[in-house]
């Protein structure tokens, strides 16, 4: 039987149990499972004893809700409990193929008053899209495996590949203990996992599916400029002391042009040069300027050729000016001198860049700019975090299932893309487990995952629960 | 009989009153007028009233409390009640000179949390220093009025002026009001007055009583950069768009040098030229670059001779950079674009700046600065708020009074000072009334008016008392 033949019914089941899923939906998003809200905690600890019954139910083996201990401060419960990670099994054949899905129960906070046309936590059909919180981050996409796992035991169709499920409750808030526990399983409950696949990312536009299958990195720097032992008054200080918000828009403003280009020797050089087979990769996507510009909000876009747009927010680094820690911030008018700024900006990263030297680039870049101030405040320029890029190869054998089964499903090619952010998890599990990594994202690229009015389209959840049947059964065979 | 045989017994009555004196000023410390606490707003009636009826006492006549309505927005109350400016005079002798006398009589914030030794609002005398909120600034001072009149009043002594006292109730709350009402009293309740004194400032040190002939002004700016219509992701829009902060870095970079030289074409050519009669005042000064540094607990002074820094402070311009809105200015990491950044800097004005030729200036250059990025952002330039320098002549009759009185009573001659800052309620005086101001501190430099552990030393209250009532002889004689 071909795969095509066994995805038939398979696709039937799930077009006649629509219902269901989207009730399973509705029942997932009416558990509050916000993480960054210590007074929800209890409410992502539900969400994971739902999964639990829900995997008990589809007859998942070993499931386990692993602890990860109290959550690290800042907290203002110190003995606040981290939710656990729930992991479970469907099959442990040796020759089959082992496949770990990755996605999270918790959730970003939302309150009616924020701005939702309807209660953020009662999943409600308009117009062929299901708004609510966690309708498409991620609810929708962890509901989308057990509701394929359901199709299958309902007519009896064995699992192409052994499933490792692993759901953490802690994505929004950082992931905290998730490394860890990766690390720690790699040759325990993941031992054996042939290939990764998330689904916690999103089209690019709302037209045409995709598979990303790289992420840039970002470099986090601050630069802390020290002079008086207090704030003070300009009436009084100012012209007579060297003011260290003087010196910090003085060297700050020479890392970057108005056109997004990085002033900083050395670094545009590691860039790897785009390789023909790569920049073919641009042709078929579908994205314009004007999806950039509605995106934005506005007519600021540097380039405006698709291929230009998204070479820059993919495969080309970024430098971004967040803020200044430490300045009045406020309305109105104060006249401070204030006396220790520090000023925060990051890199996004890609490849060949090597965070190392690129730390040795920036560090030494502000500290001769600012040596050259001749400025007796103090100065310090410091990493405060970094994160790797991420590529994989996209013509690998899960790469490969995927753009058959979004063929099959959608009836055409996935684009093939990457996303400026990170998603740091996939690293994580590239590095730890020594696989590869696919992102197969579930809804569109208007979804307003983080924002007001969260939804995903009633089609790409239910498509979506074929295209994750169907990649299971190509990747199987 | 010379003033100095007239000001004899007066100065020995003063000696006497003493402890009445100090416990005048406890009983005004522990009224907790704060005029920035709504909650403590009837507070600052009782001190009203208890200045009322200390004037009562005196022998004041034509004693009112102008009400002054109710208290703008923004307010938690809509019906706040605006404290009443106290007017009240003693004398209206035709063949003498009118005096009006200002000071305040409500008092900055003060918790004992804030990390003060003992009670603010509870005078404490410890190492012949009293110790309390208001007690240098601005009750000490006002009360001292009170003193030198109630000496004059036991020994049967004729005031040498008529004395018109003005005495407001939210001088540090921004003198809501008070431009009004002067300018409503000017050719009423204010008919008449010859000259004006303000005891509302400081000692430049320790060590030597001064006399302050001139304040600088303070021109306030903004700069709004707007781009994208709402705050972005730099990990999806970094590189794709032009960042308002990469903007306003550029731009906000060319203002000033590290050495506070404002690099703005034309303003500082708007500096009047020192003569030679005021680089002459700088000499006697004592002051020198250790007392700059100890007050700004650094040692980050552009300048080591106290000419220079004097200069720099009082008679020359300056610009500080004060902050941003609407950028990120929390402590750790986040990688926001913002959409609406606000720089806000401000410039220090001195003679003969001409306030409007700034404006224009300033706006012009940071306007053709942002033209050149080439940017497709907005940028406004604007005005928030400005207010004029003020330089009087340090050697007019009321200056020369003072001049006497110091020297007799400190045995040396004041130095004459001016401030970075600005008191703005010194240029209404001063064109309301079409008359001079002095400005003649009680308190000493390291009062702490404004900070925690605010203090007046016993010897500058009492000597104070003698200073201002020989003041009074001088310029009456």
């Amino acid at each position: 039987m071909t795969v095509e033949e066994t995805l038939k019914p398979l696709f039937e089941e799930i077009n006649r149990l629509k219902p269901k899923f989207i009730q399973r939906l509705a029942d997932a998003v009416a558990i509050p499972s916000v993480s960054g809200d210590e007074s929800l905690r209890p409410e992502v600890f539900k969400m994971s004893q739902f999964l639990k019954s829900e995997l008990e139910s589809l007859g998942a083996s070993d499931i386990q809700l692993k602890p990860l201990g109290i959550q690290p401060p800042p907290v203002v419960d110190p003995k606040l409990e981290l939710p656990p990670i729930v992991l479970a099994r469907f099959g442990s054949d040796p020759k089959k193929k082992t496949l770990l899905i990755y996605g999270h129960y918790d959730v970003q906070p939302a309150l009616i008053e924020d701005g939702w046309n309807t209660d953020p936590f009662k999943l409600i059909e308009v117009n062929d899209k299901l708004y609510g919180r966690g309708s498409t981050d991620d609810k929708g996409p962890v509901i989308g495996w057990l509701n394929s796992i359901e199709a299958h035991k309902n007519l009896g169709i064995e699992l192409p590949v052994n499933l490792v499920c692993c759901f953490e409750g802690m994505e929004e808030s950082g992931s905290i203990g998730l490394d860890e526990l990766v690390a720690a399983e790699a040759n325990a409950y993941f031992k054996g996992v042939d290939t990764v696949c998330i689904s916690d990312n999103y089209w690019l536009g709302t037209k045409k599916p995709v598979l990303t299958y790289g992420l840039r990195g970002c470099n986090y720097y601050q630069v802390s400029i020290k002079g008086p032992g207090a704030d003070l008054h300009s009436g009084i200080f100012g012209g007579v002391i060297h003011e260290p918000m003087t010196d910090l828009f003085n060297i700050m403003s020479t890392m970057v042009d108005t056109s997004g280009k990085i002033l900083i020797p050395g670094v545009n050089e590691m860039v790897a040069p785009v390789t023909e087979k790569e920049a073919k990769l641009y042709e078929n996507i579908e994205f314009d300027v004007d999806e950039l510009n509605l995106a934005s909000g506005s007519n600021t876009a540097i380039y405006q050729t698709k291929k230009d747009i998204l070479m820059h927010r993919w495969r080309y680094p970024s430098l971004s000016i967040h803020g200044i820690e430490g300045a009045f911030y406020g309305g109105g008018a104060k006249t401070v001198i204030p006396a220790k700024v520090i000023g925060k900006f990051s890199i996004r990263t890609v490849p060949d860049m090597d965070s190392k030297t690129l730390d040795k680039l920036v560090i030494d870049f502000l500290n001769e700019k600012f040596k050259a101030l001749g400025s007796p405040n103090t100065c310090v320029v410091e990493l405060i975090h970094d994160g790797a890029y991420w590529v994989s190869d996209p013509y690998n054998d899960s790469f490969e299932a995927a753009k058959k089964a979004t063929k099959l499903v959608w009836n055409v090619d996935p684009d093939l893309t990457r996303e400026g952010g990170s998603i740091p998890i996939t690293l994580t599990f590239e590095e730890q487990l020594k696989t590869n990594v696919l992102l197969l994202p579930m809804g569109k690229g208007d979804d307003g995952a983080h924002s007001i009015n969260e939804k995903i389209d009633v089609a790409n959840y239910i498509e979506g629960v074929k295209t994750l049947s169907a990649y299971l059964h190509y990747y199987g065979a």
